[in-house]
C-alpha cells in the first residue's frame, strides 16, 4: 500500500468561478478521484490548514507527496518547506505538477530559478513519449493531445533531468521538457507539466495514468540510510 | 508474474573441478535457486542447447533475461545475438553479469569495446551504494564485502550509464562502476559486476538481492510501441 | 589547429537536379565553405573515392569527422565502418548530420535502431536551445527557424544522450531531440538533425555556427589512453 | 583571456601553524601560482575582505570562480551567496574544491545536503579517470596517487552528476565520486575532491592540471540569455 498525500494550495477554486466550475471540490479532489486504485491510500492537504496540512506526523505517514501550487507559493512557510525537503532527501517521493515549478520546495530541490516561458491562449498541447522504456510511460500512447492548455516553453531553467520522459509541442511554436525525473538523496522526484487550473486537464485519462504511474515509481525504495560523518577505516592504513 | 530466463554458457562447470565444486549444477542453477520468489517464474538456458536455448518462442515468453558468459562468447551465433538484441529493443529486460561485459550482446548494445582491467588474486571487493534512491538498491546496505573476487578495474569502456548505483573498491587499489543501468529502445539493461566462476559469489545474500531487485526493475514497462517511418501531419502545414 | 574531414556520400547531388541546384559542388563543399575559420584545417571525402576516402592514413590525420549519408548507407563497407568506429573510441570526434542517423557507423556506436518518424512536406522547423550552458550553443539564439525542412519526429530510438542541447518543433505537430552529445571511449559524438539534401539548410548561419562549435567541442581532449587487460596490484593483497 | 577569481576563506592558514607551514601565503596563493598560464588572468578574494571580496563589480569581471572553504562556511553572508548563485545561473563558471562541498553556495546549487563520510588518517588516495573523453581529463594519467589526504567516502549526497570524470580509491576501504560536472542555468560547475588544508595537495601537478582544465571548461560559453515570462505566439493559434 502506497500512502499518497495530494497537496493543493486550493485558492483559485475559492476565488474564481471559472476554476470552481472545472474543479468544484478543488484540484486535489479531482486528482484523488482520478488516480484512485486499490494499492493507493490517498489523502489530501491544503495551504490554509494548520501547518498547511503537512505536520511532521502527516509527512511521516506519506510515501509520495503530490504538489500543486500557483498564486500562493509565497504563503508557504519556510519551516514547512524545509520539513518537506528533508523528507524527500530521506526517501519520500515528490510529484510536482504544472505551476508547482515555481514552488519553494521545487526551487530548493533544483537549485535553479525553474523559470520558463508561458502563455494563456486556449492552446493545443501535444505530449510525446521520448523514453518508452520508462515505467512512468506504462500504458501511455506515443503521443496524446490536450485540446486547450496553458503553454510552457523552453528554456526551462532546471538541472538536466536524470531521465526525460515526455516532451510537449505547443500550437504557438514552442517545445517543453514536460516529464522529468530527478533523484535527490533517497528521494525520487517527478515534474509533470500539464494542469492549468482553468482547464479540465486532471480529468484526462492519460494525464491521470501518468500521475498514477509516477506515484508507484516515486514510492520509497527502501535502500539503507547512508551513514554520514567521521568514519572508521574498514581496512588497515599505513601498516604495509 | 515476471518470466525470467537465466542464460549461462555452462562451460567452466563441465571442465574445471574448482568451478563445479562451487557450482555443481551450474551458475544458472545457483542463481535460479537464489533469487526465487513467488512473483518470479524462472527458467534457464545454456549455450550447448539448440539455438542456445534462445528460440524465438523462448524469448517471446521471457520478460527478463539474465546473461552469464565468459570463455564461450565467440560460440554464440550472431543470429541469436541479433534476436536477443531485437527483443531488448522491444522491451525485454536484460541483466548482464560479470564477464558478460565481453559478450556479443552487451557489446552490440553498448557500441563500445566494454574492455576493462582485471586480475585474479583472491582479492577483497567492497561494493558501495552511490544511488540510495534506486529500486535496485532496495534493502541493500550502504556497503558490503565479498572476501574474494576477481578484480575489474577502470577505465571500463562503456557509455556513461543512465544511472550509476554501485561502485566497487578493490584491495589491490582499483575502483569500478559495478552497477549500471541503461535504457535501449523499450528495454532496460542492468550490468552488475560480481560473479567470477571460481568464487561463491552467487550464494551471497546481497548479490542475490540486487539481482532480484534488478529483475523487477527491468521487467517490461508496457509503454506503447513507437510508430516509425513516414508520418502524416497531425496539424495543417503551410496553410496559414 | 583542428583537422576536420567532411564525409558526404555525394550521390543525390549527381542524380537529382533539385539537389545539385542547391548544392552544386556537394553538401560537403557547402559545409566546408560555411564553417571555415582560421583554427580549422578542412578536407573532404566521399563514398566513391577509394576506401571511401577514409584510409587509415586519412583517418589518422583527422581530429573530427563530419558524416552526411542517406541513400548510400549500405554501400559503405563494413571494414571502413569498423575502422571509423575504432578511431572514434580512440578519440576522434564524430559529428553525424541529419539522415546520418541511419548510417552504419552511428547505429554501431549507439547500439539501437536509430529509427524515427519522418515526412517531406516543405515544413517549418523551429529549433530551441534547452542547454544554454553548453559550448555547442555558443552564440546561438534561444530559438531559430528553418522555413522548410524535412520533419523528423519522436520516438527517436537512441540511448538517452549524455547532453540534450536542442529540441525541434515542427509545424505538423511533432518534436525531436535535435542536438545530442555522447561520449564513447575517448571520443565525443554530436548528432545534429537539420540538413535535408533538397533544402538550403547548410547555408543557414545558425546551423553552420552549431556545426563549427561542435567541431571545436568534439576535438580530441588528449586524456591518457587507458590500459586494458591483466593488471598488477598497486597495493598489497591479503598480507594484512 | 579567462578571468579567474580564487576564493579562499583563508582562516586555517592564520590559525594553525601546520597549515601555514604548507600554505604560507594561503591556499588561494598556491593555486594561483600553480595554475597560472598565459590565457588566464588570475585574482583572489577571501572571507575577511569587504563583501568577502565578492562585490558585484568583482563578480562581473569574473569568468570562473574557484571556491575553497571549510571552517568559515557559516560566516559567508547569505546576500553574497545569493549574488554568486545568480552569477552562476547567468553563466559564470564555478569550481568547488574539497570541503567546499559544505559551502552555502554549493548546497544551494545542488539542493541536497552534500553530506559524506570523512576521516583524517594520513591516508593514501588514488584517483581514477573514468571519462577519458572529457576535456577536464586532458593530459591526466589514467590514475594518480596522493600519498596523504583526508578521506571522503560515499554516499556523497549530491544529484547524479551530469558527467562523472574521476573516482577515488582510499586506503581505508572507501570510494568517492571525486570529479563531477553540473550545468545550472547558463553556468557550469565542477566539483573536485582533493585538497585538505594540511596536505600539500595544491602543489601536485595532476591536481593543478585538472583545476586548470576545469577553468577552461567552465568559462562561459556565450549562448543567448533565455527570455522568460509571458511569451507571444510564434505561430497562429486556433485559426486553422
Amino acid at each position: 500500500m502506497i500512502r499518497v498525500t495530494i497537496w493543493n494550495e486550493f485558492l483559485h477554486e475559492k476565488i474564481h468561478k471559472a476554476v470552481s466550475d472545472v474543479y468544484p471540490d478543488g484540484i486535489h479532489a479531482a486528482i484523488a478521484a482520478g488516480i484512485g486504485e486499490a494499492d493507493l491510500e490517498i489523502g489530501t492537504a491544503t495551504l490554509e490548514q494548520q501547518e498547511h496540512g503537512l505536520s511532521e506526523e502527516a509527512l511521516n505517514r506519506t510515501d509520495v507527496l503530490i504538489w500543486w501550487g500557483h498564486m500562493g507559493h509565497e504563503k508557504v512557510e519556510d519551516a514547512i518547506v524545509h520539513r518537506v525537503h528533508q523528507r524527500v532527501l530521506d526517501g519520500m517521493g515528490l510529484i510536482v505538477l504544472h505551476s508547482g515549478h515555481f514552488s519553494k520546495i521545487f526551487k530548493a530541490l533544483m537549485g535553479t530559478t525553474c523559470d520558463l516561458k508561458w502563455r494563456e491562449a486556449d492552446e493545443k498541447e501535444r505530449i510525446w513519449t521520448v523514453d518508452p522504456a520508462h515505467p512512468i510511460a506504462a500504458g501511455v500512447p506515443e503521443h496524446f493531445t490536450l485540446e486547450r492548455e496553458e503553454m510552457y516553453g523552453e528554456h526551462f531553467d532546471i538541472p538536466a533531468p536524470d531521465e526525460l520522459i515526455f516532451v510537449s509541442w505547443f500550437e504557438g511554436g514552442e517545445v517543453f521538457r514536460s516529464g522529468c525525473t530527478f533523484h535527490r538523496g533517497q528521494g525520487k522526484i517527478f515534474y509533470f507539466r500539464p494542469g492549468h487550473e482553468s482547464y479540465p486537464t486532471y480529468y484526462d485519462g492519460n494525464v491521470l495514468k501518468i500521475i498514477r504511474n509516477a506515484v508507484r515509481w516515486a514510492a520509497p525504495s527502501g535502500a539503507a540510510k547512508p551513514m554520514r560523518g567521521n568514519h572508521q577505516p574498514l581496512e588497515p592504513i599505513g601498516k604495509r
